[in-house]
């Protein structure tokens, strides 16, 4: 067997650019990884989506950082661009964090970078982080599964339109959960393909935005409540995720026994439904 | 907006009882959450799953421990017990952490346990961890989503049967991943169950044993050897998880470009697909 060579070990060695792929989870920095801490304290450079939070930056004090993500107004830096800076940095034998928003093999295009660092023999290793498919409705007091209501969880980007509706299921099936992640611009298209395809209005739905953020939001109600939701305009820049599923209306009742002693200041609406 | 009490903050004002019910991740102690480290570093008492590493349980030094989970050969104790543990000790004053295995809202029950603290009028919060339904392919090199391959996956526990079968679509839809979670008992059932409704015995397939753990064992071939797959014998008390999709078969490749600098030693079989 290999022997596992810890970070820690690696740098008393002769200095060897590397890359590190490393998840930062929803937002809040408490909910780092004691792995992606390590790596961000070593970095020097940091490449960052521009969903992280500044704070999550403030571990990785002595790295160059730069954002490569989309930000309001302007395009992102192309995929290619950020492989190549990649691939330039640790050539020249910088260690270099490639920092994602979640978890880089949750619509994060990670799997992309990893082959890519690897076709120009680049070292490279992932660090998962918590997705916001996950801790966004749990940040709501929504489990994605639940005893005797959800057996299981399907998770599915927004856009393509086309994927959204060939993998969602054309009636709703018990016990399934479904998280929607870049869902708010398209919310209209989606509760009204879904009801056109059979999915009853009265199906539950939530939606959560900034989850993990001290500006979180979220709303309970019905997917045919959906399409005409009022999202507040002052928090039109923050990420959003759509649960539509039973399970969707625990989540009042499950932040309310949290709330007074939870990670984030939560407002919540709730719908007519 | 409610000022949001943070552990240290508290630590200093009267004691109160309370509970964290936090998800320790796959495994690895590297994979906790900064928040879960510090739960467990001011409890006085941790009830823990039998899945959880004890160098984890090593964050937790002055903490009185208790494992509920389930233990080769002998039956665990009650969820109403566990409830009941939980809230006797926090009601006398006691930091109480529910450590669970991956994330605590992902089949781990984790929405029964708030009810119950709820209800009993004990604060409580919830901690997310790294699920093994996303961490768990990743440390086989597999990510559920890839761009142009699987713009959606599919989490679904193997049990009950009946839930399996009503959840998994009768045909696989393009671009979907599905993983299965506590499945490897039942893979016989599923490939069979699979393949009689029309899923072509050629759909990629992977295993992967342990992930994150030192003793990780993964498989990549197809849903038709799936039923017939030996599992390493010694390797049969591990937590296991199946993927099927075409990401699958990015596996081998995405672990190669990480092999020689990974989190895990990582031993691999392909199978003849």
């Amino acid at each position: 067997m290999r022997r596992r060579p810890s970070i820690s070990a690696s740098s008393s060695r002769a200095r060897i650019g590397r890359v590190w792929l490393v998840g930062a989870g929803p937002g809040d920095p408490e909910l780092l990884t004691l792995r992606a801490v390590r790596a961000l304290e070593q970095a020097d450079l940091v490449l960052y989506d521009a969903l992280i939070d500044p704070r999550v930056l403030g571990y990785a004090p002595r790295a160059q950082r730069f954002c490569v993500g989309k930000r309001a107004g302007k395009a992102s830096v192309a995929q290619e661009t950020t492989h190549a800076l990649m691939i330039r940095a640790a050539l020249a034998g910088k260690r270099v964090v490639r920092l994602k928003a979640g978890d880089p093999f949750v619509l994060g295009r990670g799997g992309e970078e990893v082959l890519a660092l690897g076709h120009a023999g680049v070292p490279v290793e992932v660090v998962p982080g918590l997705s916001s498919a996950i801790a966004g409705p749990q940040a709501a007091g929504i489990p994605v599964t639940h005893r005797a209501m959800a057996q299981g969880f399907l998770v599915v980007s927004a856009v393509p339109e086309e994927a959204f509706f060939r993998i969602v299921p054309a009636s709703p099936p018990a016990g399934l959960t479904v998280v929607v992640l870049m869902g708010l611009g398209a919310r209209a298209a989606i509760a009204g393909g879904l009801t056109a395809r059979g999915w009853p209005s009265s199906h539950p739905a939530a939606v959560v935005l900034g989850a993990h953020t001290p500006r979180q939001w979220s709303w309970t109600g019905a997917l045919g409540e959906l399409a005409p939701l009022a999202l507040p305009a002052d928090r039109a820049d923050l990420p959003g995720i759509v649960v539509l599923g039973d399970v969707a209306h625990l989540g009042p009742r499950i932040a309310s026994a949290t709330s007074g002693f939870s990670l984030s200041n939560v407002e919540q609406r709730h719908g007519t439904a």
